[in-house]
């Protein structure tokens, strides 16, 4: 199929009727009537295939020509779910891209082959966590940042809310971590990486990627659903930026939350943020203090590691709430390639010795 | 009150043990038991009320130092609904933000008195339509434009999925359609502006913005679901820019459509598209092609134009499958400081004709 392939679920009566609605909202926004043929046939989607579950629960197939996308994630995301977001019980569960899409894009610059060469993981899951609490000045986020690069942690992000609240203003901080994070590198040749956060206004992100960059980082957090998908996907793909990227959930809650609206958990959080370029995408574990479910989560785990033409396979971080000791149940449930990601628990007792066991723990692997 | 409130409706049992969890995953997203007393005072979140409606659901009022959000929108969206978003059954619907937040935002540049002013319109509605459909070229939509314009239309953005198609690139599209409207007000002696989409990738949005600046487009149209609201914050504060904007909803629908989650009407379409500096925010009028209520509309209306300190009151664009027949029951429901938004229905029939009828009725009021 040389087309993209959007499934819809749709929840109600007339299921022909509303395909025909999105196949329009979608493309040409306008009554079909009015429109050439050509129009009609090249621009305007196509319904594919419609199966009717039950009486009051619809999967509707619609394939669109590539050129509708114009070789934008902007505009794919529009394609996929700009106007037909404010109809009610229409729930995007299918998203097929054609290599005429994804050969526009670069997507995860390391991804899974690339961050295991790099931290020199051959088969382990990777080791991640954070700096917080908010609050905490740039000094003592240094000092926690030192004591997790020591016990052998590859990436140290950013809580994602850190910004430039007074008690830690964003230059201030990634200069002091990052300098942390390499003291501790030289001391035990180590390759651990700081990924500061780039939750920023949108005409300091490109600069402050590249101050993270000359600052010696190492890795970036990114919150696509707050500075948008192509925030991420630009700095992606910038060849002299060349820095691992961590992709945060924040805000993209709400288009998965609902069961009748919104997208599905494995074509967020998998497709769409591998598609942008993240090489660790994070989300909320089931089990933990978000609702996700073990179906969901396993969703996310395949569309992020499934064939997906040039488009690199993107670590796992499933996370919030996660502890030392559900780390086999994860690794059994999820695989290697998965990027653990334990923040606050290490700070119950003793960071260092917390951070030694876990990093012991997952050695073994 | 000095502090962020927000109201947070939930649903479901134990209230107050949902007010924990939010106000510090909010803040510091960490167990509280270990930070400090001064951390647990001045950065966490205050549960300011828990007001039980029934059994199944209440509003709980949190309210937060305005510090959290280091004076940046994007940390903002963070607190309001960054981590929340990925909990079930929580919605917000309260947003009240002190002067140390808004003051630092500029708002809508134009804002009601402003394009008021600008289009000379003393008392009337403002008269607003899109080129399209997807699938026409550049020159068959500049001669579109000029029809509108010549009916003595106020602003004509372009289709909001309008990108970079093969059929009509961004850049030829706004130098055509540009010329046309200025050859049109030249006519006329009118004041019509075009609203090219920025919908774009990332680091093309603020040139692009430029660049139509430069070709004489007037204005511009934004789709803050897509490339964040603060991409729209960054080009509206823009002293240099200075160019008025529509804030159209392409994807925001999602935060809204569900009654048990996201964020109410009023605060998404009203509240931040007008913080972000929206000078019209488009929203789905009730009864169109999309579902939102009379009183969900009626929300958005109050949020736009109601007092907000320093930021100015901004126009709403009830839209989405409108006719000229619904203009006078759309005045009577919203008031004068409408930018009506009538798009396909122009077409039906003879458009200079339909277009002229539509500004001699705007222009009695």
């Amino acid at each position: 199929m040389d087309r993209i392939l959007i499934t819809y679920q749709y929840r109600g009566s007339n299921p022909a009727a509303i395909a025909d609605v999105i196949r329009v909202e979608q493309t040409i926004e306008f009554p079909i009537d009015l429109v050439s043929q050509w129009i009609q046939e090249t621009v305007v989607g196509k319904v594919e295939e419609i199966i009717s579950v039950s009486a009051g629960l619809h999967e509707i197939v619609i394939s669109y020509n590539p050129d509708v996308v114009g070789g934008e994630l902007t505009q794919l995301l529009n394609v996929v779910w700009g106007n037909t977001s404010l109809l009610p019980g229409i729930r995007v569960i299918g998203l097929e891209l054609p290599g005429a899409i994804t050969s526009k894009f670069k997507g995860p610059r390391f991804g899974v082959t690339g961050l295991r060469k790099y931290f020199k993981a051959t088969t382990r899951p990777l080791l991640t966590t954070a700096i917080k609490p908010m609050g905490t000045d740039a000094k003592a986020m240094a000092e926690m940042a030192k004591i997790l690069a020591l016990a052998g942690f590859d990436a140290i992000k950013d809580d994602h809310s850190l910004a430039n609240q007074p008690w830690s203003k964003w230059e201030e901080r990634v200069k002091l971590v990052s300098l942390a994070v390499q003291e501790a590198n030289a001391q035990i040749n180590g390759t651990c990486v700081y990924s500061p956060s780039l939750n920023l206004p949108f005409d300091q992100i490109r600069d402050a990627a590249y101050k993270a960059k000359e600052l010696g980082a190492g890795a970036l957090l990114m919150l696509p659903g707050i500075t948008g998908f192509d925030s991420m996907r630009s700095l992606a793909e910038d060849d002299e930026l060349a820095l691992p990227i961590q992709g945060h959930p924040a805000m993209l809650g709400t288009f998965v939350t609902s069961q009748t609206e919104g997208i599905a958990h494995g074509i967020l959080f998998g497709t769409l943020m591998r598609l942008a370029g993240a090489d660790i995408s994070i989300f909320p574990n089931t089990g933990g203090r978000f609702s996700f479910t073990p179906a969901q989560c396993k969703e996310i785990e395949v569309a992020s590691h499934s064939e997906m033409q040039n488009i690199n396979p993107m670590w796992i971080a499933p996370a919030g709430g996660m502890s030392i000791e559900r780390i086999p149940e994860m690794l059994e449930m999820y695989g290697l390639d998965t990027a653990l990601l334990i923040g606050g628990a290490l700070s119950r007792g003793n960071l260092a010795e917390n951070a030694r066991r876990m990093s012991e723990m997952v050695s073994s692997y």
